[in-house]
Parts: structure tokens; sequence; C-alpha cells
């Protein structure tokens, strides 16, 4: 078993609050990142398959094939995206980081499966300061 | 004469757009830049100013102070807002990356000048691949 | 389960030596590391915790108070200081990565488990080139 | 048990080719990296070994002495070398970031074995965008 | 005058070497990077554009524009291409990173001058430690 | 005329006081950084040469010279060192990132210009929030 990794970036605006709590509430739960008129981040996302090598072409995945999953299904949605009001995926959850990160997953993992490995971590940068690892049910 | 250069970062929203333009001119202009449910990046700032250092303490100026100066001026107006609803001098100006350099050097000169130093440049990174910089009129 | 980590940063001097040997002694195994006058690093710390996120607030831990029980526990005490001097739960240890990282992980523990997270991963970068990674009596 | 990593580099040409296909098939499959006349990389390689810190040194391993079985095994052999035409240990197998870190792995492991550690990891950055890890038959 | 900078990446191979000169003599002066088989990197390119920003959109030049001149009239001639063998702009030039900023500086002077704007530096690094500044005949 | 640089770092312990105050008053001024017991950095060092490049070699110096130059006159002996008591260029000088950069200046000038080109710029990085340039008398 190998484990190749491919990084990708997008650029997105969010805020956290909850609608059913008080500006008040949410100010003191998340401060600022509660600005009602939204702040947002360079995030940097990598994606991290695992599998046997194909004895042809050395590859666990063609990366360039990997790379057009990711970008259909997680870069194209969220880049130069407001991830609590443009992003379908997200709607009604928290755009936490730990969150995101989980529903990255789960448009992921089916793709890559098709193609014949396995996704094995999604590992998302927020700030350079702050990043969120998944693994699935694995782990 | 000597250079020293502190980094900061703010994490902030914005969106290029021109009010007096359709949605369809700001999308063929400014391109995804132009959502107009903003997007946002995680800004570098770094700010270099020159002197003569004090032959008391080795320093051109104190990166304490200066840290203080850029904190206030420019920090805590621009972090984890949006730059164009949130934040005072770039009320009417585009929210380019060329603009908030500029604008940031207005807010800085003085206050620098008045620790005895001069403002030499401000270089304002908005992704890995593109940052500006601002020497005022100097160059 | 999701994994959430911070970085945080400090700088601080040490040595390698152990007093019962001669100089010549640590200077042969642990070469210019044992320079008696000391020498120094800027430290990099990543602390991974690992929970379910909230479902209230999306978070595994408040990233806030996370960076706070690290400040307190670890920061501040190493923070500009001399690890072989200055720092209690160094006290009578080495002063490599290895030993350093391990008592990091000792100051931690309980403080995280007391937010209702688990502390899952220390990681301590003395230069770009080295780094150490603890996980308990889990691996 | 703890785990202490080691970054080394090195700079190589290379290319993915199968001799048996036609350059089309050759180009139909790897690509701009099948060009004939080669391309290259600054490689990235993070080399973890795990082990118990020596209880009079504090170390895992000395780092001197891995950063010396690396360079012997691995970067003399590879650095501003053509990994195809030039590396005893690469012939006749795929030049891919995959099947380099399964072939780096082996000259290591024995090495560092012999000094009393175990070989954990091997992590291989062919671009800033994609890596690969190799954990032996562990995982 | 305010002054813009764009970060693009090309993989290349080359090696530095005088067909004149003996292998021992180009061995002798250029060391490894005589190998004759080749070497390569991952070249980092910075392009610095400096004008006024156009007072209607706040941009000196469009990125979108700039990055298309760089990709049309260096990457592509450069990415994943053999200097010496592959690349019509550095035939019969010492694959020198010296030689190669010029070279790309001569590339793209008059495209971006065509925009409005001009170029005022190319910054070229071949390794994290090695890198190359040209200003034209301006410095 | 083209520049190039060359990067090194090394590892050392300061302190920032005069002897001739009080503790007290250099806490005052000089904050943590005047710890009696010392601190320490991995400071980063940016070597800048200008020149013309040899019309047989295309360098214009060969960096294996500068590097040697850097490494006998600077690295060696400041890293694993202490700036304020083991290292003759800085004796009765402020250990500030300003003096050290201008001591380097003037052990590099000569060494340098002896090989036919000229020093233009040192860059010192103490951490990466703070550098400093110095130009020597040019700018």
């Amino acid at each position: 078993m190998i484990y190749i990794t491919r990084k990708e970036r997008f650029n997105a605006a969010h805020k956290l609050y909850k609608p059913e709590w008080s500006e008040e509430k949410n100010r003191e739960v998340f401060g600022k990142c509660s600005n009602p008129n939204w702040h947002g981040h360079n995030y940097e996302l990598f994606i991290t398959v695992k599998g046997m090598p194909n004895p042809e072409t050395g590859f666990v995945i063609d990366l360039k094939v990997l790379s057009q999953i990711v970008k259909e299904n997680v870069i194209d949605p969220l880049d130069h995206k407001n991830i609590n009001l443009d992003v379908k995926f997200m709607q009604g959850i928290m755009a936490s980081t730990e969150m995101l990160a989980m529903q990255i997953w789960n448009q992921l993992h089916d793709a890559i499966r098709s193609q014949g490995a396995m996704l094995h971590a999604v590992k998302l940068y927020e700030t350079e300061n702050n990043f969120v690892e998944y693994f699935g049910n694995e782990k």
C-alpha cells in the first residue's frame, strides 16, 4: 500500500454563526469569526489516496485524474465563493474547518473509489496556524 | 541606512466590482473575483521601515512599537472584516490589492515618521502567487 | 473522529551535554550542539487534538481555548528562555527535541482532556530539517 | 515510542515512459512527463525513524548518523543524476514518485535497523503539489 | 507607480557544460551540474510589472492577462522540457540561472509593454537556496 | 548587471542588553529579549552579489565559491554559537539583527570583491516575522 497526496487551493468567504442565536451570542461564542459581513481565507487542501501502484504505470492513481475529480467536486463549488451562501453541500451546516473537511470527504469518496483507489485523508488548512484532518470512519 | 521589515497577517472578505456596471460587465472584467456574495483571502503584509540604528539599542525602530502601529492602523480595521463594507479607509475605492496597498501606506506613513523612522515599502500578498509593492512617491 | 492542529512558536536557547561527562566527551557525542555558551532555535510546535465536532459549534475544541492552554503550559515557560536553565519541566532532562516533545505532551494532556477532547500528537520542529512526533502511549 | 524525521533534498532528471510503447502511447498515458529529452525536479525527502530515546543522549538516533546513511544510500546516487539512466536501484523500474519512494525505503531499511532504530516512513515530494508516503508492509 | 508580481513555476532538465571543453574540464568548472545525462529542477519564476493603477479597475495589469503572457512566452516553452535541447530561445546559450533569467526578460518585455505596463524584474529560483534577479538595463 | 543570491542558515543564542544598565532597565527596553540566560534563533541569511555574467560560464560568481566565502567568514563563526560571547566581530556591539547584518556585510565585502563581483545586499531573518536588509553605503 502506498499513499499519494495532491495539494489544491481555494479562496472563499465565510462566517461562523448560528441564525437562531443573537448577534451577541454569536460574537461571544465565535468571536471575530462571526462578523456579519463575512471574512475569508486562502484554504489549502491536501487529498491523500492509497492503493497499490499499477504495474504498468507505477501510479496509484493518475494525478491528472485525481486533480480533475477534486476540481469538479470541491474546488469549483468552493473557489471564489461564499461557503455559507453559495455552496450546496454546506447548506444548513456550520462553516467550521471541521465540518467543511468532512463534507469534502463526502464529495470525493465515491469518485476516487471508482478509479480503483481509496480516499485516505482530507487535510484542510484554514490559516497557516490551523488545520483539520479527517479519515472517514477509519480512525 | 538600514531596512527592517515586519510581517503581519489578516483574513478578510472582498469582491471586485463597480456598482455602476451590470453584473455581466463586472463578471467580464473581474471574472470570479466579482462573485456578488464575496470571497476572501489570508493576506500577508510586509512593512519595511528604514533609518539609522539607534546607537544605544541597535534598533532602527522598536519592533514592538512598529507592530503596535500596524495593528492599530491596519490589522484591526481589516482582520476578519469585509474590505468593501467594513473598512472606512477603503470606502469608494476598488478593493484590488494595488489600491489596498496604497491605502495601507497612507494609514502608516505619519505614525512611523513620528517614531523617527521612515516607511519604505508596503508589500501585500493576496495569494501565494500574487503580491503588490508600493513605495509611496519614492520610486 | 476528526483531528485539529494548532501551530505555535517559541524561540529558546539550549545545549546538549551531560554534566558528568568532560567537555571533550560532550563534544564527541553531541558535536557543535554541546557548545558551552549555548546556541538556540526558532522552534515550531504543532499540537493535534482529536474528538467529535460539537453539534452546536462544529468545533472539536475551541481553538482560542486550545491556544490559551498551549500558551500557559508550554509557550510562556519556553519562549525567550534557556531550556536547560529556565524551564522547570526540563530540569534534569536532556534538552533534545525528543525529550522536549515528550515533556510538552505531559504539560498538555490533562488540560486538553478537561475540555472534552484528546491530545493526539505533539510535533516539534527544531530546524526546517529536523522534527519529532510523539503520540503518548498510543503508538 | 517516538518518531524523528530528517529532511534531505536532491535535484534530478527523469521521464515517465515505457520503452515497449510508442511515443504516442507514452504521450497519451504520461502526458508532458514523457518528454523524450527529460525534465526534472527538486525532490524533497523526509525520512522518519522510530524508537525509544537512548537514556544517555535523549536521542532515538543520532541525526548526524541518519543523515550520513541517507546521503550514502540515497542522495549520492540520485543528486544531479538522471533517475532513469544513472541510478542502479531504479533500473527497469518506472521512475514515478511512488516507485522511487519504495526503492528509497529498500535502500535505507537495513542500515537504519543496524543503528538500533526502525524506519517508519519515506515521504517524497516531487513538486509542492504532489507527494508520496510509503510505510513498508506496516500499513 | 506600483509594482505587482505574479509567481509561476516550471519543471525542467538541464546541464551546465561547454561542448568545446572535455568532460573533465566541464566537471572541474561546473561540478555535478555538468552530469552528461542531465539533472533538473522545479524552477520558481516571479515576474514584476510596474505602472499606475487603471482608475476604473484598480489594476496595474490584469493578472489573468499577465499570467497568459508568461504562460505562452515562458512556461509553455520551458515546462517539462530540456532547457539545453528543447528551448529555442536558449540555443547556444549556457543554461545557467543567470542566462535563463535574462532570456526570460527578453521573451516578456514587449508583450507586457503592449499592455500599457512595464516589466520591472525577473526573479528566478533554481533551488530554495539560489536565485537570480534581472532588471534589464535599468539597474 | 545581474543579481544572484545565496541562502545560508545558522542557529545561535543571543540576548539584547546593555551591561551598563540594570536588569530592570534592560527588561523595560528589550522585553523578553533581555532574558539573562539567553534565548536563540534559526537565522536565515541571504547574500546578494551583482555583476556581469562571465561569458564562458554564464556565472556572475561561482556559487560554490560564494558559499565557501560565506561559510568561512560568517557561518562558521556564528553557527551553534553565542553571538554575544563567542563571536569576535560582534564584541562590544549590540546583538540586534540590524547590527549583526551590518557586521556580516563587513565580513564579506572584500572577499567577494576579490572574486570580481560586488556585494549588493545582506538580508537576515531573525524569525519568520522580522528581517533586516543592509546595502552598505549604496542606499
